[in-house]
């Protein structure tokens, strides 16, 4: 154990497993967290170091540890320890992240296939289909976007065309820009898909359905005849998700492939609606929130391992005359860049909570055909994604470039992190195109409260504006609550100034929506400051409460992260505070040394914080943060492994570069 | 050619040209460029896609190319055409960065090791080296940093202590924290380095100098003994420039092998100085400059990349009924992300330009005794060095994002600009750091200012500040000049502020250093506005200049840039300027709408400028952003190139996926 960390982990003031606790829900999840972290990371069959392989060789070692991982499942299940309900929970996105580093060729299977055929196909589909999907005698991924179209989901054009004679539906991929591309496990894993196209019966469209349309032939795994199948190539990560392009030509499938369970074609070609196709907003809420749980822990990851550097690291003297250069965390600036990402990882863990028991309350309430809090959860959900999709991004290269040169290194982890989170501020809904959303919710909500209309809570705020007189200006405190109505405040004062905007743009002989696209900035900001709003509220009723229910040591922690998470915003969004509410210069310089005063207290004992995230060395895997802080013998013994270093001399310099040197130049 | 692409450029409205003159420095210079590009670009044998490949063939790849480059290069100077200075143009940073994607692994050979030689070595000793060094007999690296050692020079465990008797220096890594880490080319390329150790003789350390130490036998390439040396290991990027470690033990070389320019160890053992060690200033500066350039190419890369493609892209109707998606560049929120980094390409390019004058007129200063201008060109080579690697970090992956999930391929090049750009945010002095220097010289200056110093140009506007009444606020204007002034007063206000603090935390007890560790998140924020405010009035000033000398077309052109670099500069200093600076919250609103509209004129011509940046298809590789913007189709051949779409099944299948399915599950 480096001497550093020990006398670090002596000081902290808190018990450590109590905020592990309260991190994973609880003790139970605990055990259980380890309990299975230590099947799967402890065997030394999965353990791989695959940054030195070929493009192919680390595919091909993916599906090796697939396999491996399958048996244990196997055996779990066999033993009567866990139903098949371990399976996607363990191959499904999160547990696998941090073993099959450039993520699993199978994950979409569990992720979406299966999920997709449980929503939206008939019970008897269900039936028929999963039995196979649950055993893995077929292995499916879900195709929807292609080469040409992305988020803007109307705009696919693959076809499925029903034939009344043979009850089959013909797919088709009638143009390049047509063709499936980027699905994962396509390329060369899945054998079936899930097909989103265009629903063409009786010469007319009728929008985009989904279809099971097998690939692959189940013996020889060859493509079937009129598909058209590889991978899209080379990425900047998740290089052995293995996603793929797919061209079909004349595929044709029986009419039970359609998942008919809110529409369908009959036998005679007809096409009947059964349900609200609004649902899937739901689905949609469920995927994002999955989306923020991950880049959480990426972002804990790469925090973790910044912190534990940064307490091992000595360098430059803060007096020229030291004598021994202190631990780099001694300086408030390289506080200030890890403490920030550290409070928001409790942001993002508190946010992706409230926004599940929303989510939960939105579906009872559907289910009693009370659907008002929809658009309220889909507007929150669009931009909570993309906050916390762009700052768990900012964030984790924030700690990365915190670890100076060595952050560049693979064997740190740190860029991993960053290349598992920036995907997701383009998937699952572009971020713009998703402040966008939120954006047009608010429009509307803005207009319903100038006409009186009653709001939901998370807008209850632009009420109590309008309902202000205007020349009424807040007067500002600088506690967290005060900081929560000042943003509040900014919010409203900003979202009015955008309505009137987009007003005065209709006026001009603009359309709605043409005006709406030349508000553009103003409606990506607007919805940021809502979306910030609603999650310092959360963290602060959250951590508050948290803060009373634990022991008193613990209580300060959960303070402390609050504090900094507020006056961080408030410096982010000065500029918008400070046209709509009164803040003096003195004010600013209060919260200027609050700030400072709440990096030197954190710095104390932030080594409990990371360790409470209860990475083991396994999951880690990092040169620069494991548990007993040996960095610089870790990255020797991570530098002796490469192949390069396995000879003296490279071929490359009797092949090359010797003869050149012979050679007169 | 894509016809959306040929609409646009039959509607621009300048001679793109005339642009790409301006850009490189007048006909002669482009013409050169486009001679040795072609010459180097365009043939077959320095073609080949290395993203598939594993590790140690991308360096055999690397080293395979640098000698058919030799080849070339060695034609040319025997042709007559250029002389051996070809040799560090070629082969030094940037020229090669995107032919050997990953980087050269001899470049620090050209950008290093002989430049340090000609700038630390006697005439005696560059007649002996540089002969050998440039006909590549020896080839070397520049090893400095080590393993727990590196922003902080003076904290260098490597030593090299002069020995009477045999009249040697004898090297040791006394520590596993000692050992040489970083150097590029180190691992398995070079045979020599230039070590910089502690200097010790008679008992007494001399602080860091230079030291020649072969490394690898020059008939053998292996080792020599006491030399334990390998590469580090797989990193973010910049994967075949072959970084190195290097353990010494008592490895003995004669004393004529430390440079000696500056100050030498006589045979008897006595240290001697020469030449004032603060030139090392200049050199800093010099390097400083050269890092803005490249990011500023890469920038610039991307930014063309991801222009071209949105100008073929499609998605997203504006109006919900449009019957054809619009081109993505059509979204409001589209140009700002593509139109800002574009922006800054002319700043960054202006701002080196203009600091490279400054280091040249310094320089000359300096022959004349005259050493008064040197702190002030350290203190802006570090902030700006800052500022502008962190810009372009940020604006590469903004354009990144902005191409959706097709920025995340390879295939794009998007990737690659990033992982060149984001390491100089680290090297050659952390950001953090060089912020820090800018923000020292900021306080001394304030305070010489306080007492009625005479000032240097780039800090007149605080002698300004201090002369005015502190109560007078300054009017705000919102034309480029007018934000210049209260981005100045902006910064001053701030500097002030810092300084008050840091002279309150003194009186409180803490040492002038203390005090500023504690004020550290104030220092990095006056150093950064002081940068920009330097930056705007350099760019203000240059772009005027060159927008009187153009046509008028081209004219236009440049005030749109200068109107859009500003504007982007008010939004995000707003919250400092309005501490400062009376500013309307309907002047906000003007300057919004000036925003707009400035994107809007963009819009219209921007594939000109992007044309006009001569990117080369085969320099740019891009499947996004080639000239003919057949983007689809590029995508799809790329993709159909990857060696696992080469075969239909992979044998994986075969070895793992099929005995896993056909057990019983």
């Amino acid at each position: 154990m480096n001497k550093d960390l020990e006398i670090e982990r002596s000081k902290v003031p808190f018990k450590i497993e109590e905020l592990t606790n309260w991190f994973y829900g609880g003790e139970k999840n605990v055990k259980e967290k380890r309990f299975l972290e230590n099947i799967f990371y402890s065997d030394p069959d999965l353990k791989s170091d695959t940054s030195y392989m070929s493009h192919v060789e680390k595919y091909e070692e993916a599906i090796r540890k697939v396999t491996v991982i399958l048996k244990k499942l196997k055996h779990l299940v066999n033993q009567g320890q866990y139903n098949e309900e371990i399976y996607p929970k363990i191959l499904g996105a999160q547990f696998l992240k941090h073993l099959i580093k450039e993520g699993n060729p199978t994950s979409v299977h569990f992720d979406m296939f299966i999920p997709g055929i449980k929503s939206m196909g008939t019970q008897v589909q269900q039936d028929e289909w999963l039995p196979k999907a649950l055993t893995l005698k077929i292995i499916g991924t879900y195709a929807q976007t292609e080469l040409g179209h992305g988020t803007y989901v109307r705009g696919l054009e693959t076809t499925a065309t029903f034939d009344e004679n043979t009850k089959e539906f013909v797919l088709n991929t009638p143009t390049l820009t047509a063709y499936k591309w980027w699905p994962g496990n396509l390329g060369h894993t899945v054998n079936h898909a899930l097909v989103m196209a265009q629903l063409y019966t009786k010469g007319k469209c009728y929008g985009i359905h989904a279809f099971i349309v097998p690939l692959r032939d189940l013996e020889t795994h060859k493509p079937l005849p009129g598909v058209h199948i590889g991978e899209i190539g080379t990425k900047f990560g998740y290089n052995t998700v293995n996603n793929g392009f797919l061209g079909l030509k004349n595929v044709r499938i029986p009419r039970k492939n359609m998942l008919m369970k809110n529409s369908e074609v009959t036998e005679s070609g007809e096409f009947v609606i059964h349900k609200n196709p609004l649902l899937t907003y739901g689905t949609m809420t469920m995927i994002r929130v999955g989306i923020i749980q991950e880049v959480q822990v990426f972002l804990a990851k790469a925090v973790t391992i910044a912190t534990r550097y940064s307490l091992v690291r000595r360098q430059s003297p803060i007096n020229p005359n030291d004598e021994i250069e202190p631990q780099i965390i001694e300086h408030t600036t390289q506080q200030y860049k890890l403490f920030v990402p550290l409070a928001k990882v409790f942001s993002l863990k508190i946010t992706s909570d409230y926004l599940w028991n929303q989510y939960e309350d939105t579906m009872k309430k559907i289910d009693k055909g009370d659907l008002t809090t929809l658009p309220e959860l889909h507007a929150l959900s669009c931009c909570l994604k993309a906050i916390c999709t762009n700052d768990a991004a900012e964030g984790t290269e924030i700690c990365r470039l915190s670890c100076g040169g060595h952050g560049f290194l693979n064997s740190s982890a740190l860029p991993d992190c960053y290349k598992m989170i920036t995907p997701a501020q383009t998937y699952e809904g572009e971020n713009t195109v998703l402040y966008l959303q939120t954006a047009r919710y608010l429009m509307k909500t803005y207009g319903e409260i100038l006409k009186g209309s009653k709001v939901t809570s998370t807008v209850a705020y632009l009420k109590k504006y309008v309902d202000l007189n205007s020349n009424q200006r807040e007067s500002f405190d600088s506690s967290s609550r005060g900081i929560l109505r000042a943003l509040q405040y900014a919010a409203a004062g900003k979202i009015s100034q955008a309505y009137n905007n987009l007003q005065q743009r209709m006026k001009n002989n603009n359309s709605k929506e043409q005006a709406f696209n030349q508000s553009g900035l103003d409606m990506i900001k607007i919805a940021e400051i809502h979306g910030r709003v609603y999650m310092l509220e959360v963290t602060l009723n959250e951590i508050e409460k948290s803060a009373k229910n634990s022991s008193p040591n613990l209580a300060f922690v959960f303070r402390d992260i609050l504090e900094l998470f507020s006056l961080d915003l408030a410096t982010k969004y000065m500029g918008e505070m400070l046209q709509f509410v009164n803040i003096t210069s003195q004010a600013i310089e209060i919260m200027q040394g609050r700030l400072e005063a709440v990096l030197r207290r954190m710095r104390q004992y932030v080594i409990g914080i990371v360790d409470a995230f209860d990475f083991s060395d396994q999951i880690l895997d990092s040169t620069l943060g494991a548990y007993d802080g040996n960095v610089y013998e870790r990255l020797i013994e991570a530098a002796k492994k490469s192949p390069l270093n396995q000879e003296d001399v490279n071929k490359s310099f009797h092949l090359y570069l010797k003869p050149f040197l012979k050679s007169n130049l």
